[in-house]
């Protein structure tokens, strides 16, 4: 199976979960990346261990600090990897970075809905504007026809919790907040096709399963090393024609 | 064409546009609400004027304060209409207020993300909290079977731009920071559907038009006139069939 051979890519929320063997995979992967940043919260605090172990193996893996709810710190961590980039583009950003809590329509607060979308929506929207010169960097440089995630392409990691289509077979999991603010990255993700695509920038939402993660818990039907081998299969196969789009980890399209 | 027979109506946003026509046809049908509680955020203030001039004819028509992006305000309302209804329920609550802001991806930053998604999408989610004793009342003291206006309801202004199916072909507006806090009011609502509706609850998200008002500008197609006649006339015909849809005035479904 083709491999994605996006030559400079960066995630958010990589420390661990999906984001984590993300980075592992593609680190692994016949063609690795030129660059990997991985960015997280806190990546020389006891949570970023995983990823330091990593980076001690592959040169090519670049730790970034960065929480994508706090809008400053996105726009400090674009700068630095723009230095590090040494004028090449960026190829794929993988908006990872995720919060989920187990509240109900009795249970929620402003506060939980707020914070909830901030992470969930908001980040990747601003994560794609402080990107965006990188990213359109990227497609310029490429000589390839179309959209690719090999080209450039934003992937915002979505869920089947966020289809409002599907919300009736899913309810068993209110999860109130989560479900709102992947709603609306979905719109945003569509959005963002319809903006970015005209400078040659794929955009698709994916979801990667119930997986055993933190997140996930151990409920889940999915192991996490399964959910990345789909998507990074999915991801070599996406074109203009999935842009704005939310597809599974088998790359089969959910109704929104 | 059968009007809604709501006893007990509560309508956010209510000073002007689509909320204060909804309040002057209510009052004026052949059978208007024994309540009809129009808040705003300042009933006092130069805005509230045409409230306060239709309340001087009307003595069913309550005005109450109320700002659906203050968490502590709409508790505060939920006990002044409680007071006011002595016992009784209240059978339709209508979450229209909402705010519009002309952002694209481009211009759009956190804080309006955040504001837009405070009023369009966390304050009905809070309003129906607060008020779902009183509509559980309503419900309960109904004799009429499965669900209706009649009996108890929420029903979200939403809008065709929280459409995500439908975005290409109105993305000439992107309107940023309002399609995703509709997209994630939509959701809501088919939460709240599959929540509430236990409890003899409908809940609908209605478009009302692209409509002549200070959101939607004079370039809009409807009058506000012909939106408010639209909405109320599919009111009466909702049922547990439409609960947790989008539909628009006319009564039409519109995909997530």
């Amino acid at each position: 199976m083709a491999a994605v051979r996006a030559r400079c890519v960066l995630l958010t929320g990589s420390n661990r979960g999906i984001g984590l063997e993300l980075v592992r995979q593609l680190l692994g992967g016949p063609q690795p990346p030129t660059h990997v940043f991985a960015t997280c919260r806190d990546p020389e605090g006891p949570r970023g261990k995983e990823l330091r172990d990593l980076a001690s193996k592959h040169p090519n893996l670049v730790l970034v600090k960065l929480d994508v709810a706090n809008p400053s710190a996105i726009v400090s961590a674009a700068k630095i990897v723009e230095g590090k980039l040494n004028g090449a583009g960026l190829n794929l950003l993988i908006n990872n970075a995720g919060i989920f809590t187990p509240v109900s329509l009795e249970t929620v607060d402003s506060e939980e809905m707020i914070r909830a979308y901030k992470t969930n929506a908001v980040g990747p929207l601003l994560m794609a504007q402080a990107f965006l010169p990188l990213l359109k960097k990227a497609a310029q440089d490429s000589r390839e026809e179309g959209l690719s995630c090999n080209k450039a392409a934003i992937i915002n990691i979505s869920t089947l919790l966020g289809s409002i289509e599907r919300t009736p077979e899913s309810y068993f999991k209110p999860v109130i907040s989560y479900r709102c603010s992947k709603a609306a990255l979905n719109m945003l993700t569509r959005c963002q096709a319809l903006t970015y695509g005209k400078a040659g920038i794929l955009c698709v939402a994916l979801h990667p399963g119930w997986v055993k993660t933190d997140m996930g818990t151990q409920e889940a039907d999915l192991t996490v090393d399964t959910s990345v081998q789909g998507l990074l299969s999915v991801l070599p196969i996406l074109s203009e024609k999935h842009s704005g789009m939310l597809l599974n980890w088998k790359g089969k399209t959910i109704p929104w």
